[in-house]
């Protein structure tokens, strides 16, 4: 029986009646004759609230009790998804994640896949069940300890379920209808694409293009998932959405495929640190440690004073890890790791990012951003750049200018 | 070292704060010597929301999936719970139920206890932690699903893990302060009781005194667990609450101790159904297949007609299992099992008990508590008896009414 993973997001679920919804969606699937293993996400909302429990109760949390604490949302749509199934008269059944049991990593609120086993899921389908159920973003540790596997974390485990079982496409229901040259919300120039390789997903969901979970992209790269981004809201048939595929799919690529951002980005600044050869290990070794997931780095060029060598040492990190930041800088200080003089923050910034795969062969693309930006007066505070990337970090007020500013200059409104 | 089983009610962790308190409690108890089993129920709310998501979606539910959905606000509260502790430095972790294994049977809904390993917990506490949160009213049935163990059943928990581990005491924190003659809200001369036995306890809890679930006086009962119930929003000490204990740990019981109600009872008759001998197996049976938990049963007098004999069978069950039970019959009617003209329910009726151990050895009760009732023109329904209880099913406006006639006339205000 061919099979088909679909997974629905937070809106996608958000009541009883997109509940429905998307069960519906589900038996058409049945109907044409796949087998079906779907992947839901928390009701929206209840993902945040559990989050947010747990950070006004304790800011520096024991991440097995957060991942704990915060799964809990999956597990209930995807009993209330089968129940939803079973009264259509779809044969159905939820998973949780130690049932199948989805095997990760301990690295809790950011685990990776061990295994997948089919047996259990399998079984069910010998015995005629149509769907399979899955409560997505969780697995379970070797030690028995649930994990999660970070925000978004759903996406990345339909890509996993869509290799593990040779799913034929792995559908993402999401409250849009695609992938956007940027978000619609800030440019209604902003254009749906048909097709984007995987390299520029990748790009554009690691900085911030709220879309796919950035490891769900890295993942069906890997094991080559035809993966499409698709709306709950609307009637979809074949060539709805977004395909994201490899690079080769695509005829004719631009130069520039989208502009992203990102709000959730802190700046930190080291100041005065005493600089000597393995220094950037003793900062962003106990920062790594301590789960903070540093973005861009800067470091100054080394200054003499007091006979001594320093420098400050800049980078970016999420907004909601400055606390466990500042503690991780803090510790490594009172242990004689590092000395520094200052810990600057600034919360007050954001990302904004040109993708494309075009920009290997094109030379000027940085030119042209640095000249839109500055037409704009923008200031650029951080510059960083990959192969088909440059980002930069801006006062976070000037970000939807830029974002619109940026669109503009790379023509993206044309097809 | 001396071990406690202390559980808190919805009420008792309904926020942070609460939990904050409930923990600090905790933190007492440890503080005094003892290691502590928590055992904690959802937060105020949580589970009649997933009730109703439930039943919205499936009126007829999968037990199955059920379980799985409602059982996840415990073990939100047990990771909140966790942290809670951790921020006060005491060491705890959480468990939910598949992880202790707390072993049930596959009776979703209204699960038993197989096996509650002790390898789990006791190997953490012999690693230095001082508390076990374990998440209440679920477990894990042979086949790997979640179970709960109906409505109340984390003090069903709490007293299971006491008698597993040996506690030296059961305390079951709540909203009230201990165990009433009746219901304060419904006659301010209700009065709080110090000791009571567990066969009065168990009549009462059955009878509708939400104050603990039956099923956990029983366990109680059959393992000698000292079981207290004492308010979560008081400073306490040894003597604070109501201690349920054997009868002859009680100096001096009166005839009646309580009286009980419950208003979530529906009255249910199967107009002539065809009489003959086995026939309330035929009904009783396929209800208990079913789920209905029968309370009350009265059978009229047969009747000959047309040449056969005719009878009407009335029952009682809880107002949630009317349209099971309606399903049951219909079934069963179906099948050719049983046969009947009409199957009559009425909902606007409720259960009003007095229950006293002293009844064994006294006459009269019957006769007075039918003559209070009588002196408020309150018409009897149905009548039931056990040794030491008396229960009326009555319309349910006289409810409140009732209650106070018979608080006064078996004078339960004085000590």
């Amino acid at each position: 029986m061919p099979l088909l993973v679909m997974k629905f997001g937070g809106t996608s679920v958000a009541d009883l009646g997109r509940i429905a919804n998307a069960a519906a969606k589900v038996r058409r699937e049945v109907a044409r004759g796949y087998d079906v293993i779907v992947i839901v996400s928390a009701m929206s909302g209840k993902t945040n609230e559990l989050v947010g429990w747990v950070e006004a109760t304790s800011p520096l949390f024991d991440a097995r009790e957060y991942d704990a604490v915060v799964s809990s949302g999956e597990n209930v749509t995807a009993g209330l998804m089968a129940l939803t199934l079973q009264e259509m008269d779809v044969p159905a059944r939820s998973w949780q994640g130690w049932q199948v049991p989805i095997l990760t990593t301990s690295a809790h609120s950011a685990a990776r896949f061990i295994d997948i086993p089919r047996a259990s899921i399998d079984a069910k389908f010998a015995e005629g069940f149509k769907v399979a159920v899955v409560a997505g973003f969780q697995g379970v540790s070797p030690e028995g300890r649930i994990t999660t596997l970070g925000r978004g974390g759903s996406d990345t485990t339909a890509v996993a379920f869509a290799a593990a079982f040779g799913a034929e496409r792995c559908d993402i229901y999401t409250d849009v209808d695609g992938v956007y040259t940027t978000d619609p919300r800030i440019t209604d120039r902003a254009r749906k694409l048909d097709r984007i390789a995987f390299e520029e997903m990748l790009e554009l969901a690691s900085l911030g293009a709220k879309v796919l979970q950035t490891r769900s992209v890295e993942l069906a790269m890997r094991y080559k998932v035809r993966l499409r981004v698709l709306s709950s809201f609307e009637d979809n048939d074949e060539s709805s959405g977004t395909l994201v595929c490899d690079e080769e799919d695509i005829m004719e690529s631009k130069v520039v495929s989208g502009v992203a951002y990102s709000r959730d980005e802190a700046k930190m600044t080291l100041v005065k640190v005493q600089d000597r050869p393995g220094i950037a290990a003793a900062i962003f070794g106990p920062l790594s440690d301590a789960g903070v997931n540093v973005d861009m780095i800067v470091q100054n060029i080394s200054e003499q004073e007091n006979g001594g060598a320093f420098t400050d040492m800049t980078f970016s990190c999420p907004t909601n890890q400055v606390i466990r930041a500042r503690k991780a800088m803090d510790d490594a200080r009172a242990a004689g790791l590092i000395s520094y003089a200052d810990l600057v923050q600034d919360t007050d910034v954001a990302k904004v990012s040109v993708v494309g795969i075009g920009m290997r062969s094109h030379a000027g693309v940085a030119a042209t951003m640095f000249k839109a930006l500055a037409a704009e007066n923008i200031n650029i505070k951080v510059i960083a750049t990959s192969e088909i990337k440059i980002s930069v970090l801006i006062d976070r007020k000037y970000m939807e200018l830029a974002v619109q500013a940026l669109h503009d200059a790379f023509e993206l409104q044309k097809a």
